[in-house]
């Protein structure tokens, strides 16, 4: 049904491509949709992607290359000259595309393309929409739409609708303004289908109008849309005038983008700007170095804990061994727990309010999960003595009982630690996420230790210490 | 703009309720979307909520009930008779809203509720969709849609469509089918309004058109209309014949679904069936210990590792001081390069056949990563010594040269294993985000431990061993 890249596909392609057979090319872009041809390109080297670009029509050219992976489109865009830029791709696109793609290039060729746009309308539509931030509202959207005045009747809504049926790839509603132009309601595309041609706007048009401003957070957009299950979001400025329109394909790439963001502080390091693979060498260090840096500072505490107890230590080797698979039962327990509150957080299914009834839960869940780790440990021990005779030593059943009881409380605090670190952090306005599961581990490393080595102490006092 | 619930709001109309002021609750119901009394319902107590439910008419009755979070439908439905949830609610939703709904209910009253539906056509499409596993497009699917034949004309075409206008909140496209009722085609509402009425359907129908299958998995139709930027989806049979269509709100739960489970493996655990706030106690300790278990089984070998090298912590306790920070760092590293690669995966940016890419790209950055870490590890030690006199002995200098290198080697490890992981899972059918951060540490606790015993023994022969 839906279209997949084989290595045979391509093979026969790049042959045809090779041979500059011209009726094979126009043959396939006739029967692929613009998302699979931009697939094709971005498998294709320099070369071979200009020679099928050639086969293209204009309006196709524009949605396959909003379509092609970023580094891929940087690349081509480079071989192409300012004026075929703009007359065979900016000019066919809509306003919002457009304006992402130059806001690509660098600096001296955006102007040189805006100059060679050959519609003024589009041009300056596109300057607009290159002013605003990309993280807003006014950054996501496309100023085409149709607007019709509230003291019209539906036979105007139609024509207008016509007129502007070109230029719009999907129209869902029309937006209905008052004589300044502020935004005021919508009629469905249903309803004017529905309705007589004579009807007034104002007797038939839907006044429960959901808008967002030029200056709204792109993700917050993004979560109205969700909320009231929106295809098409209207943007007004400062005043109320309606100024564009915010389509869901993309709502669907902040929603993308803001989960990448949340999954990569959570795996302990600052956001990355770019995709993985176009990431360069230097910047991807800074992005990871920061992080692992905080962490190992935070780490190197393991060690001054450590050598409070290094006459135990001395004392009782065997409590050495246990130290790895005791702080990091802690820290698992705590990434767990804290991955849970995180995406909770996020998704709105618990609020911050809610602290204690988490709590409360994490206790609970936590001793449970220290209970079950704890008499593994124990077990694992009593058998490795019967196994490899006196591997433990004399006194094995004591270390057991300390390993496991430890086990218990560091687990318990690990899992606290977890559950409370995301929420402490929402409070104080910080983003949850930033508790990730090496942060956590970290934490729970120090305090885990001396869990362990305080409880040997009491347990252990007179026997081995 | 759009609707914030605060505390004063609450308690006003906690307090309305309580003084059975209908003319309150009737003005507030009547300024709201269906989302945000939805939002109300998840504050009110069961004897408020069943206030405020008398007065919403059956149709918004039902578009509140479906955006309500899930346990409060439950606990509020678990309230009602049969009668009324079939009268009330399901009778006015659209057949997937209804189908959701009903498959949440107890089996019992799922046939009682089903029993008491009016229309018969709304019955049959509800027991039809609830037969589809959720997973699937047909679980997600809606029954309601318009469909022509291709051999009528336009005319027919609107008349379609005003014969269904009232029973589909939204139509965006009018799809056209054969006489054996196989989906050959579509067109747009804007198609219909910008085209002469008499011309036949033949002449005018977009034949490119893309669907799913029944079958197709729920994360795959999300894929498909997040590829192409379609805000509907038409699914067929075994057969091609139109069965029903997907809607974008839907897609996006699936979406936000398919990141949460991804989360949650990354974060070392099951993925919860639920949110975490209604998951009860012991099904979550299911899905949290099963993993913690298994790590633990994992960690346990660094008790048999460091046992190998019991004689050498024995003679020096110094070095069992930085067994913590080496393997840690080791464990961060990974916890990077593993969240990396899932993500890139998932989002399609890398794929497998680049392992060669990613490892030559991850050998640098994690040799990098070392070098920074190993530095500031070999200046703690320096430092340290000369503030706290003699804490590491007076081969100082020697052990830091042993701690600097084994961290150069176990993040550059760390760092490998993190990064070729997720491609070997992806590689062998599995799912990359299993290769979670805890899963990536353990792995990295063992070898680490071997690495820097190993360094040591090499580094310290003679002088402290």
């Amino acid at each position: 049904m839906h279209f997949q890249i084989t290595t045979e596909y391509l093979d026969a392609l790049k042959e045809a491509i090779s041979a500059g057979n011209d009726a094979y090319i126009n043959n396939l872009l006739q029967e692929l949709h613009a998302s699979d041809i931009a697939e094709i390109f971005n498998e294709l080297d320099l070369e071979e992607s200009k020679f099928v670009y050639k086969h293209l029509d204009d309006e196709e050219a524009g949605k396959v290359l909003v379509e092609m992976d970023e580094d891929v489109r940087e690349r081509f865009l480079a071989s192409l000259t300012s004026k075929e830029i703009a007359e065979q791709f900016i000019d066919n696109m809509e306003s919002d595309d457009a304006a992402d793609v130059i806001s690509e290039l660098p600096d001296n060729v955006q102007n040189e393309v805006l100059s060679h746009i050959e519609d003024a309308d589009q041009a300056s539509d596109i300057v607009d929409l290159l002013n605003y931030d990309e993280n807003t509202a006014g950054g996501l959207m496309a100023k085409e739409l149709v607007k019709v005045n509230l003291n019209k009747t539906m036979l105007d809504c139609v024509r207008e609708l016509r007129a502007h049926a070109d230029e719009i790839k999907h129209i869902y509603a029309i937006y209905v303004v008052d004589d300044d132009d502020k935004l005021v309601g919508l009629i469905s595309l249903k309803k004017v289908l529905t309705t007589s041609l004579r009807s007034p706007i104002r007797a038939v048009f839907n006044t429960e109008i959901i808008s967002v401003k030029t200056n709204t957070d792109a993700e917050e957009a993004a979560k109205v849309m969700e909320k009231y299950d929106l295809v098409v979001l209207p943007v007004i400025d400062a005043i109320g005038r309606l100024v564009g329109r915010i389509t869901i394909d993309d709502v669907i790439d902040v929603i993308r983008k803001e989960e990448t963001e949340d999954v990569q502080k959570m795996g302990g390091m600052e956001v990355l700007d770019e995709p993985y693979m176009t990431m360069p060498f230097w910047p991807l260090i800074k992005k990871r170095a920061g992080w692992l840096v905080i962490l190992f500072i935070g780490e190197t505490f393991t060690a001054t804990a450590m050598s409070f107890f290094e006459d135990q230590i001395a004392k009782a080797v065997v409590l050495a061994l246990f130290v790895p698979l005791i702080i990091s039962s802690g820290g698992n327990t705590g990434s767990q727990a804290s991955t849970l509150i995180i995406r909770s957080l996020a998704l709105g299914e618990v609020t911050i309010k809610e602290w204690w009834r988490i709590i409360k839960k994490e206790l609970l869940v936590g001793f449970m999960l220290g209970l079950i780790l704890g008499c593994i440990g124990f077990i694992r021990i009593a058998l490795w003595t019967r196994i490899f005779k006196n591997v433990y030593g004399e006194h094995w059943l004591a270390v057991a009982f300390t390993v496991g009881s430890s086990l218990i409380g560091v687990v318990l605090w690990g899992n606290l630690s977890g559950s409370i670190l995301p929420i402490i952090l929402k409070k104080a306005g910080r983003d949850p996420a930033v508790s990730s599961a090496p942060f956590v581990a970290t934490l729970v490393d120090v305090t885990g230790l001396v869990i362990y080595f305080s409880v040997a102490t009491l347990m252990l006092k007179g026997i081995l210490l």
